[in-house]
């Protein structure tokens, strides 16, 4: 188990890698409901191996501390009580120097557990709390950069502004009528919601190379993109107007010129970067009034080992549900995925901020259709 | 066009039969924003031939009273200003006679117009005109159970009662994997959200003859239904805890028996009737503690020409998408469906408050998965 | 008793007579929950006279229909359940037909009861019932505008427009610092509220002669005074912000010129005209920006005997709160006026829409600093 | 000049040993929007000397950090934009070091002027604003406590529980009607609000020498106190319905025993201690219950110097208003107290939170009825 076990302590070590141009002061507070603070990441990425893992298949396993188990459990109504998803950040204590021991803690345990010939459920487990926390590595970025953002000094987490450009082509690929394979299928590690391999039928369609730029943004924007509910739909014109929305997140129109907040601070637009932190919503519109639609997750599915994709998470125009012959994993895990399918939209690909080897085609990823916050941006499809 | 002129008038006169048990004071209150009073049903029917015929396509028409065109646009962004939705009830005038000289005035036009060999277009958005005053006549009747449903002194609308029973069969349909046609293709009439008749694959599957009773559902509840999140989906929880819901909407739990509202007032539930009033959150927390799940909308639809449907709405999982090659019309009725193609689930069939031949097997209905004031219940599916 | 009788059919015939300009759909919808519909003001002050009269003091009394006691039940906890306040509007039947014949029941009983040398309990009570219905005669027409202003036609109650005219002073009166006596001490009929008579020390005060007019007001308004926070209320400048409050309720800008919405339609303001329709907040910027103060309720009482008022009400800088000996009352009429006193600021004189009779010095009104929708004004002291 | 620099000095540094206990985890979050986080009650009480005192009455001084103006503004609107009051627990950067560097900086610069010859302005600025950060010394432990009472592992902040007991005596004073003088006269400090010394007249009153205590109030609690609507303000009513107030702020049941978080970690409930942590609405109801009322401002400050106060600040029965002949201040200090008359009650007496030198019996605090979290008490009158 060699792999595993390096898998794993790489893993490990990457998500505090990402912590390292943190501050004491910025690991505690939470920003929104929505987010959660850099300190409860690096515990329930923690808890979780501890809790699917350390406790249950684990002779003799000293629980680090008995409150973790109350502070740091994200939504698991099968392992008890939790504190509310809003006060996430009032968790001033334990202090973060306590949490890098918890992880040093669970650590040394999964050592020994992965050193000594660990049961086939106890790898799968392993390989889903990499996976796991893989996923709270890129929310920890989003998330940070959200927080960051409330900030009027524009704090710089990083050199790296998580910006990428593209080569245009204006090419369209097309596809024929025909059933397709869908769903992920062959040995690697996928989540419960790609399973259930299935057929699909789709009719002709043709996708675009290309990502939607900057430039091609503004254009809508110029264009009383945000002023004309005919675009938008119904709750995304309401969403609009609710919230006062007139660009992508994190946009500030100065003296004449976009700027953007980054994680590298506040710079100005880049006209000729891919577009991204568009919710469902301002895709769509934007798909409208350029006279085409979002694609389909099967379509991009299909498309994908022509595209080049993993700059940003791409909408798609598919409600995320169950895939035919889906099944709910018996016990805590079976929580993980299965109870989320209703009201909210598939995104496709992955964003620069995405763990390495975290991504593949068959990848389903998840948020309500007035998400911004995220690396989402969109390809057009007719 | 004396078939089109007979179906216009029977059309209408029945909107007004449905009004005969009203007394004047029940046409006015708004008991909640998704629900409209009676007599902004009757105006906003007619404002629709009004709008989308007569002020569009009749010479010298004269408008009935300017205000109208104000008080009862319903969603129309490109017919210009309207009251807001939840001010729908506090339209005390024009009075309720007021709007049934309204509805005279625009019957006589209309008879005119399709009296002298009204145009290809009048035709059509003569027939959508029709149809969607039945869609109407439905909410009428929905609305007013949800209005009268807020008196402690549960006043009777019609000595029917809008319920249903079956012969239980527990039996099994069959279908095998196969490219299947959905959609809306002969002459008759359809909404867009029908059209763009396409195949789909579906993979094997069950669906039940039978549609889910009122005994199988307080089977449920007295299994802890209501207080055990693992049947719920997340979002359903939380509606279910914030909205205190145990029970199927209009039903009271009196002295250790079942009561539930309906348009006969007040009475015991009947165990062996077809369960209506429950959100898509009940219908899916239902399916899974059965141990099956919701057919998918495309297999309701394969399947209907073998079933018995029609006594109450049934969800589906499928939530509602265009379908492909949907095709958003010009102008106003373009605001007709494709804009409300988010965060809605779909339901098929018809129920018993359905107007006589407004119900088809193509027909795509949809709600928000919490809505409970519909006529809706459900079918297992596996 | 024969006067007391005379009290109260003219009290009762009354408030009929303020409902001969309504339509059957006006007496139903509620606008707001602060407001009440006309149906709902005429049967709760008749069960006011049931509740508190017939069925506790007569013998063999009929109640006329039980439901009354849960839907006309404004807020007396100790009457038991009631109505949500919200929920007013809702009360589709009883028609209004039932509640005239309700309250020709009541006024039968209470006849007799009147007629047949009454208990001093009974008339106390009595008086208090008729004194109670003048004040909803007053809400009747205030509660009635509130609902009239949200209909774009703007509908005509009555050919007066409840709007006064002064003859403006200019003059200061001067009462030197002294212990006045205040608080209701006659025979007469007063509120619990006005009682416990004492006194209360006074310094040096001056107060205007004049109410503050429109043209008073729009200088404000042209000063820009909605929109500079200097003069507000911490409360008061979110209030107005949360609110997007920029002029006294009904007022609207139109073309250039002040117009506002009347019980008999709308009509330009009239800059001579006393201001009404403004909040707390209002009176208090207002007299801020000019360099002055609101009176207390004291200072105003003792003045009035050399003020005119009785056009609107106005505002004071007293907070509404228990006389020294206050006692609150045994039984459901204790809940009358005690259990208000928090939050609210009290208000003095009276207002064109104020019954005949109801109106003297000592009386007490009270509403939270926000409120507009009744006739409410100011004057101010230095 | 030498006492002001020493009073200056002595406050700034007990500000900081205030701290001590705290980890940098502390500093930093806010958990509801009436509390501030650590941080910002350092920086803000160092911005306030900067902004009243260093910017406007030093030449050449150098803003230490220009963001800061914007970050650590409370509710001045004289002086510009500022952070939403939402928003104090975001504020990530600045670190905490920052912040300390921030108070060295001010400080010095402070210590500089102070040293040479302040002119009078500085002088009562200086006192102004050593008292703002008493103040604020007082809010840092009991927003603290609410933000710690949030995490389950009840962190101590200290060895000092702030609870106090009293020798009861049963006994009341008595005082006879007459005209009084009220508020502060001499030249010791003292807020705006305290000045206009004027009379008051005052009816005979009686007031108790006692606290109420855990004792008197779980008496409350066991007789329905609750539960019991006749006992409440009709506001106070709504007010623990829709939050679900069943006991004072921090108090738990747990197996049949009265436990509550105190800055020394969860604890059983001392019986003779003196009761706090109520609403002015739990007053209320307590007085109305035990057959007595709270006191008016006006009677304790009577009463005061026969008194032992000191332990929990007293709710009284008077709205919080301004004296006769109050005087809003010139500049940004006019927004210091003036603006929040409306809405609040007066508090009298202090708390053992209440920094040394910091309480005088004039001295008026004020609070919206419902506030729990600062250490607030009652004492009967009649």
């Amino acid at each position: 188990m060699k792999n595993l076990l390096d898998a794993y302590t790489k893993t490990r070590r990457h998500t505090q890698t990402l912590c390292k141009p943190l501050q004491t002061e910025d690991y505690t507070p939470q920003s929104a409901a929505f987010v959660s603070p850099p300190k409860w990441h690096l515990a329930h990425t923690s808890w979780f191996f501890e809790e699917m893992i350390l406790k249950k298949h684990c002779d003799n396993y000293d629980v680090f501390d008995a409150s973790y188990a109350f502070l740091f459990n994200s939504y698991y109504n099968s392992l008890g009580e939790r504190i509310k998803r809003e006060h996430r950040g009032l968790i001033t204590r334990p202090s973060i120097t306590d949490i890098y021991e918890y992880r040093q803690h669970i650590d040394a345990k999964m050592k020994t557990v992965l050193s000594n010939s660990p049961s086939k459920t106890i790898r799968e487990l392993t390989i889903l709390g990499i996976n796991h926390e893989q996923q709270h590595q890129e929310l920890l970025l989003t998330d940070l950069k959200f927080t960051f953002s409330h900030n009027p000094t524009y704090p710089r987490y990083s050199n790296k502004n998580y910006i990428s450009k593209q080569d245009t082509t204006k090419e369209w690929l097309s596809f024929n009528a025909d059933v397709y394979k869908i769903g992920h299928t062959d040995d690697s590690f996928s989540y419960d919601n790609e399973l259930g391999a299935h057929r699909v039928f789709l009719e002709d369609f043709k996708i675009s190379k290309d990502m939607v730029t900057n430039a091609d943004f503004i254009a809508f924007i110029n264009d009383n993109g945000y002023k004309s509910p005919k675009f938008w739909m119904d709750d995304g014109w309401h969403w609009l107007q609710n919230n006062n929305i007139s660009s992508p997140l994190y946009w500030k129109f100065v003296s004449g010129e976009w700027y953007h907040y980054t994680l590298s601070g506040l710079q100005p637009v880049d006209v000729d970067a891919v577009l991204t932190h568009i919710s469902f919503y301002e895709a769509s519109a934007y798909a409208f009034w350029a006279g085409y639609r979002l694609p389909t997750e099967f379509e991009w599915e299909i498309a994908s080992n022509q595209l080049s994709w993993g700059s940003v998470w791409e909408w798609t125009n598919s409600a995320y549900l169950p895939y035919p012959n889906f099944k709910v994993a018996e016990g805590a895990v079976g929580e993980y995925n299965g109870k989320f399918m209703i009201n909210l939209m598939v995104l496709r690909g992955a964003s620069l901020a995405t763990s390495a080897n975290h991504s593949r085609y068959t990848y389903r990823n998840f948020f309500s259709p007035e998400t911004q916050w995220q690396f989402s941006g969109l390809r057009l499809a007719k």
